[in-house]
């Protein structure tokens, strides 16, 4: 055989190879098929590093607001007569070469939990709202991707999250709980997993019946006798090194102060660690010839979206991409060895870029206005409580802080505008009203619960208001049915286009590490 | 060299040749990239065949909401405690080997309009809202791929709609107007397009001041004079063959009387003629040695998105996969000479699988009762007004056509039931003293437009809280900005996965059918 045609041919087999599973070629060869589901005989090869990024409650609304959001804060307002169309820019991870969409619905519901959607990512299989790693009866346990990858391959693993370290979406890379509530039980199994690199928010556990009321040690503690670091200082953190075993937690200095998570991206004042801080520190300590994997969970997405804190939502994926972007810098020096896969878990709170009380305009420029995450301002809310603090200079804040101007003193409602109608004034006003109620004494009916969910009347009165005028809007305080995108780039990346189900992803990342 | 061999090289070159543009491989032959925006070099067989279905106002949100209903009604409702979990039921076309995900912005807004959009796909431009197939400025003429495929490849050209074939998104693909309301206009460039098969809701232009008042030629005659057969009643449509020039209008009989559309699939009452019998016509009429590229658009889900009607979203996305499944009929008999692909324009109504009302749970079974569309109700409501039929007589047809059933005969409210609250009767009944009054007479707040738009606000109302009890909302009236999905099956498929703008749509097309 000639040697050029050799070559060639072994090329075009290469090819058949890298493209294995991806197409099933007839005798004819007429056409392919591109095979969507589990890429079980994928012939490719294992990348060594592996990342798994989840914007909790990230999915299609929330990628697009961010970009036209984005694109706005380049380019100007959108403005059609003038001349400037829309111009969304893009998130890092929406550069990827391939994308996929992923149903998330579980064995509960449409709109399902974060625990059992993290389950299906991690284990393949469909499970009840708020059980991580179990099956529907909380009695068989699921082996989790990343057990397998320690086991089998020897790979490093790492938890990060913007959120509690033991909250549903990173316990569900390590630990197998009846349910997510069940700290302790998520802590100690967190210890035992052995695994590399645990970051992000604080411990809930620390805040368990069995520590507080049963005098339980501290996971903590349990975790230093197992042989952790635990860093829990800036400096500490940042003196984490390669082949450490580590437990890093937020230090109390820049945690956000009601739930022990990192803050809001719109409430940090600069010098805190970010998600982004986080992960660059993870791939140094994980960085190994054996491989490892990361998942990095961009969990204040989704409280943000519960809240209807539009703004937040918005900051927080522009705060995840960041941390991706670490990935990808971590990427371009081993190109070859490594797959950045970007997904949701679930969309949360039903966000709509568009809004009935606009219709085909929207204003996202109106959202910069807001310069405080909700849970921010529900302190200052707690202190007008406290301090009987008048509905006037309460409004004096809400100018400040989200660019609502009360008529009186500054023009006129126009839409698209920032001056509140009176309708709008009536509403914040009732809301102020039912905040200045001490919370226990409060009643609410089914209508008003639909207005403020179990938030603060006043601050979430305050982001509808802001978000509507912005031409967005939100229909629910949970999750929703909506799929969730897939981006992914690097080795395997070819599996994850089609439209799939959030337990094929297990799958899929099973076939190309060839894990049993 | 082996036969063997050489048979294998042929099949790997056509192989690389199929996927040619695909994939860009480097001289390591490590992985590849895949080529998502207009695959210019494609080097697969052009397919003869091209369908090209737009579910109008049809996005992920309409796709898995009728997924899921569909399960409903095939296994039951959802009860996770009885283990009977969610089983979504796929729509024919979600069996397609690839999909992907489509931006829909237009020049004006991140909620675009049905004429721009369309002009998107059709000739691969931006433009603003309301323009069809000319630029910004409204000066310049996009030629669209149905002028390209006829022109240079002798392909015939279908045009089939469920709402007029004159209205905006049937229009781009034969039509250039600056104002998409210029109905009669549109229907001279009908005429003069010379394509081949324009079926569907009557002209709008037999309404225009053009014919009305100004007295000019009505297009029908017009189409006439330049060898059209019009066929508008079921028997001279039915008689339809291959070859003929054909405008084949909906019946008087089974028009919807409002609009001159097909009627809501809710509405039908089983004998008239549907989308997918006008694509099967199509089929029969088009085929051909040279080939067609047949539009299909589903429009009535678009305007039941606008008036949120949740039920005839569904319906109506269910009888758009009907027609969809005539392609697919086709489509067996030469897999190898056809493209299939489905489509949204933009999503409509800001549909959300969930409500802030309902928290996790939703209960679609709940849409079932529901047994006319909003128009077929608006129309009762329109004798009631004329009848002054009292609210208790009209809440009686409420519970026949909707299953809301009032409290004090028919039990309690329970969450996930269908007996009324007091306050979702009090919102009810405002809305019926609201509609009561002649539609001249009624004055609207900002509020009042939130909750009825433009619609008859009692059944609005209705359907809103049918929704709500379903565990559905609507956040607009309008278009929203959500992506769309893109699902492809057959020659060429390969170029529509990723994550790609509408304007890519047309490339892509262009680049399989190799036109200028």
């Amino acid at each position: 055989m000639n040697k050029t045609i050799k070559r060639i041919l072994v090329s075009m087999l290469a090819l058949a190879m890298v493209l294995g599973v991806g197409y099933t070629i007839n005798s004819q060869m007429k056409r392919q098929e591109v095979e969507t589901v589990s890429g079980e005989n994928w012939k490719g090869k294992t990348p060594k590093y592996i990342f798994m990024f989840i914007g909790d409650g990230m999915s299609f609304p929330q990628i697009q607001a961010t970009q036209y959001y984005k694109g706005i804060e380049e380019h100007g307002a959108i403005n059609a007569k003038e001349g400037n169309y829309p111009n969304p820019e893009k998130l890092s991870f929406m550069n990827f070469p391939i994308s996929g969409t992923v149903t998330t619905y579980d064995s509960t519901s449409v709109c399902p939990d974060s625990a059992s959607t993290a389950t299906s990512l991690s284990t393949g299989n469909k499970t009840i709202s708020s059980v991580i790693n179990m099956d529907e009866t909380k009695t068989k346990s699921y082996e989790t991707i990343t057990e397998k990858l320690k086991k089998q391959l020897g790979y490093k693993v790492g938890i990060v999250s913007s959120v509690n370290i033991d909250h549903a979406t990173p316990s569900a890379y390590y630990a197998h709980v009846p349910a997510r509530s069940n700290y302790y039980d998520i802590g100690l199994q967190l210890v035992d997993s052995n695994f590399d690199y645990f970051a992000g928010g604080k411990l809930l556990s620390d805040d368990s019946k069995e520590v507080k009321e049963e005098g339980k040690t501290p996971i903590q503690t349990l975790a230093k006798q197992n042989g952790y670091t635990v860093a829990n200082t800036k400096s500490d953190i940042e003196a984490l090194k390669n082949g450490d075993k580590v437990i890093a937690l937020c230090p109390d200095d820049e945690a956000e102060k009601e739930s022990g998570a990192l803050k809001y991206d719109l409430d940090r004042t600069g010098s805190e660690l970010t998600l982004a801080d986080y992960t660059k520190k993870g791939i140094e300590v994980l960085d190994n010839d054996k491989g490892f994997f990361m998942m990095v969970e961009g969990g204040k997405i989704d409280w943000a979206g519960h809240a209807n804190d539009a703004a937040s939502n918005i900051h927080d994926t522009e705060s995840f991409d960041d941390a991706v972007q670490e990935a990808i810098n971590f990427y371009n020096d081993h190109p070859d060895e490594t797959l950045i896969l970007v997904t949701g878990d679930h969309e949360t709170g039903g966000l709509t870029l568009g809004f009935a009380g606009t219709n085909y305009d929207t204003y996202l420029q109106n959202l910069s206005n807001q310069k405080v995450s909700y849970t921010q301002f529900d302190r200052s809310i707690a202190k007008y409580r406290e301090n009987k603090t008048s509905f006037d200079d309460a409004m004096k804040d809400v100018e400040t802080n989200f660019g609502l101007k009360r008529a009186g003193s500054a023009g006129e409602a126009t839409k698209g505008g920032m001056v509140l109608t009176d309708l709008e004034e009536a509403k914040i006003k009732a809301a102020y009203d039912q905040s200045m109620i001490e919370k226990d004494k409060r009643t609410q009916d089914a209508n008003e619960y639909v207005m403020y969910g179990n938030y603060e009347p006043f601050s979430v009165t305050l982001t509808h208001i802001l978000n509507n005028k912005s031409g967005v809007a939100f229909s629910s305080y949970s999750h929703t049915g909506l799929p969730v995108a897939m981006m992914a780039k690097g080795s395997g990346q070819e599996l994850f286009s089609g439209y799939y189900d959030n337990t094929n992803v297990f799958d899929k990342i099973k076939a190309i590490t060839k894990v049993e």
